[in-house]
């Protein structure tokens, strides 16, 4: 089995400015190929210390991967601990120059005598182009072990890992078996309930294993094993039991799919969102080809608005206040009417951390789905701060629709 | 200066199963006692491994923190490394036993053998009474660095950390003085940029230091030194130096800074959205208070949502398109009309990874701000992938309006 060894650089790291997610990111990607982690070090910006990690890593490792330090400024001294390691000086390299050059005239910026310093690599090492960011990464060979050293972006690092890293590793010589690996994404259920339901199979030092990665507003589960197909059964299994709260399978977004389902049924949407104040037109708008089923969004956080856009009565502010099942039921009705849309989402509630009022606690969250059927609305309980309510309650509205939808899909397939 | 060491025990955390925030939490811990953490080590569950970084932590720093492994399992083994490295054997220490039996009993639960291995410490060493848990804490002593062993429980390690170890540091002959620390948060200006106006600042080895910690439209300088009027001077320099792109003190949201401002100078404000489609009204939402000025969001992604609810005028879209100047200033004025609110921002533009028309690339922005002194549109050039690029846009219309809150305000005051 090939090993893979991570040294993290930046005084952020180690003065707990910054949560090192990179590491938590590449030990997955580079399990997943057959490159476990043996192990990881987090140094500062110090040429010393990243030379004595890099000497380390190649001796524990095959592969070396080194995020960060590779910026333009002074206290970027990645290229300095590889050259000192691998007992070379660093050198003006023009490869890596006409690469930053280029970058630089591509997006109409003036290249400082900064940025050139970025071209300044390890004598005999190779760049790593990056299309993504102004620092090149760099290959290089110490003690037998392939050192790549990649920016600390966490974007460039992902985008430098999947173009670059991964095409090295597939060829490498010492390369293991990946794993066996499947997931799904789950939303709408705890992740102590999906953990109730899945004991048996959650059990520790089971082969397959399954995993459970929570997010904001929801779930991904990891199976992962030796045998293709006991991973698959237990798939099927973790399907069979979740029901309709897997969304999906892989670890796959609640808006792509909603989109996805609106652009094969054929339905255009409005929402019209209090509480979750432009969360959800932001969610479905970041799916790239959202404009042809999105029509338009209404953030009607005042009640005037609720009254003058989308027509809600003031007998049922007045009767019932903005946070009731009335009041998101007019709002998405009055959504789908303005904007003609075939299909209304509404948000009203308490997001806290202040609001609460007699018999409607923070957390409170009335959804309506408004279309040619009718108006249906729930009523939500939910748990966190602001940020965490207002995500869930957008993902709730959206996992309405996407039920419907679904439901839609199947009754007409 | 005393320096500190982390050591983090666990497979999970190799396997990218785990991300290390205790190690974050622990270094921002250790270095506001004086202690800076110096270097990091992540071992997996063997002894071999945990024995090895013991030995380099305790020749690195004053202070060895090791967290996790201590646990009832046989993949336990953080008690099995310390023993190695201090060339000891474990053995059953009786003060341990009480403490877990005392535990178990105020529990209610059923003491196991397992739970008795924890009371298996290596000779010598101390247990730390563990209060919140069943795993005591071990305390020992190698080369002269003070090692202390912590549960890896997030919760046990946070009240360990405050109950045993910050007691033992505060009495440490080698503690530091804790530094001076001030930081500014910039917006509107790339890293390379501020980099090449502070670069006498943040010359390396210079005390103060000053680091800059990009996001993706902000970017936060943490000035850190030890003497406090040193740093409050690279304050006010940096303030001078980058002027109005300096958004506030110490790490501070746009979002919030804009709604402060609008709060201040009694200003209600409506948005209207293309491309970054209800992510300004998403920020502003996300802070508490915001009700109290924010009018009412339109997402018109679609044309005829531009010209049906804002008044986009139909000849407006047919000779210069919705990506232009024009545009972006009737959909400013339309929501400051239809919302009847003091200032109203606008965003039209192509955020890709398609779209781009002859004259108009991907990136290409314009952003309307509409107030009772008329409407001022500016053009932007945005770089990045489509989440990048629309939340580029949606700061830079955020900071538009900030910079023209801040000009009423001084001219008023």
């Amino acid at each position: 089995m090939a090993r893979a060894f991570i040294i993290s650089v930046g005084d952020e790291l180690l003065s707990g400015r910054t949560t090192d997610t990179n590491a938590t990111w590449l030990s997955n990607e580079l399990r997943v190929v057959g490159f476990p982690v043996v192990g990881r070090e987090t140094v500062g910006d110090d040429r010393e210390a990243v030379a004595q990690a890099l000497r380390r890593g190649a001796e524990a490792a095959d592969v070396v991967i080194v995020s960060g330090g590779l910026g333009p400024t002074a206290d970027d001294l990645t290229r300095h601990g590889l050259a000192e390691a691998l007992g070379v000086r660093c050198e003006r390299h023009e490869g890596a120059v006409a690469q930053i050059r280029a970058m630089f005239e591509r997006a109409g910026r003036e290249l400082t005598p900064a940025n050139l310093e970025q071209a300044n690599l390890p004598a005999g090492s190779t760049p790593l182009h990056n299309e993504w960011g102004s620092a090149p990464g760099i290959r290089a060979e110490l003690a037998g072990a392939l050192l790549l050293a990649l920016p600390g972006v966490p974007r460039e690092l992902k985008k430098m890992t999947a173009a670059r890293v991964l095409p090295l590793l597939a060829e490498h010589p010492a390369r293991g078996e990946s794993p066996a690996r499947r997931s799904v994404t789950v939303v709408g259920m705890p992740e102590s309930e999906a953990g109730s339901l899945l004991e048996d199979l959650m059990e520790r030092g089971r082969d397959p294993s399954v995993g459970s990665y929570p997010g904001v507003a929801q779930l991904v589960l990891v199976i992962e094993g030796s045998d293709a197909a006991a991973v698959s059964r237990d798939l099927e299994a973790i399907k069979a039991r979740l029901g309709d709260a897997v969304v999906g399978e892989g670890d796959c977004s609640l808006q792509a799919v909603v989109t996805e389902l609106l652009i094969a049924t054929g339905t255009t949407i409005a929402v019209a969102e209090s509480l979750t104040g432009g969360r959800i037109a932001d969610l479905l708008v970041s799916v790239p080809g959202a404009s042809s089923v999105f029509k338009a969004g209404f953030v009607a956080y005042a009640n005037e608005m609720k009254a003058d856009v989308l027509g809600v009565r003031s007998e049922t502010l007045d009767a019932h206040g903005a946070v009731s099942e009335p009041c998101a039921r007019e709002m998405a009705e009055g959504a789908r009417r303005v904007a003609g849309a075939d299909v209304a989402l509404a948000t009203t509630g308490i997001a806290g951390p202040t609001g609460a009022v007699s018999g409607k606690l923070v957390g409170t969250v009335f959804i309506a789905l408004a279309s040619a059927d009718g108006t249906d609305v729930r009523r939500f309980r939910l748990v966190g701060d602001r940020m965490q309510i207002r995500e869930r309650a957008a993902a709730a509205a959206l996992d309405l629709l996407r039920k419907r939808l679904s439901r839609t899909g199947s009754e007409a397939g």
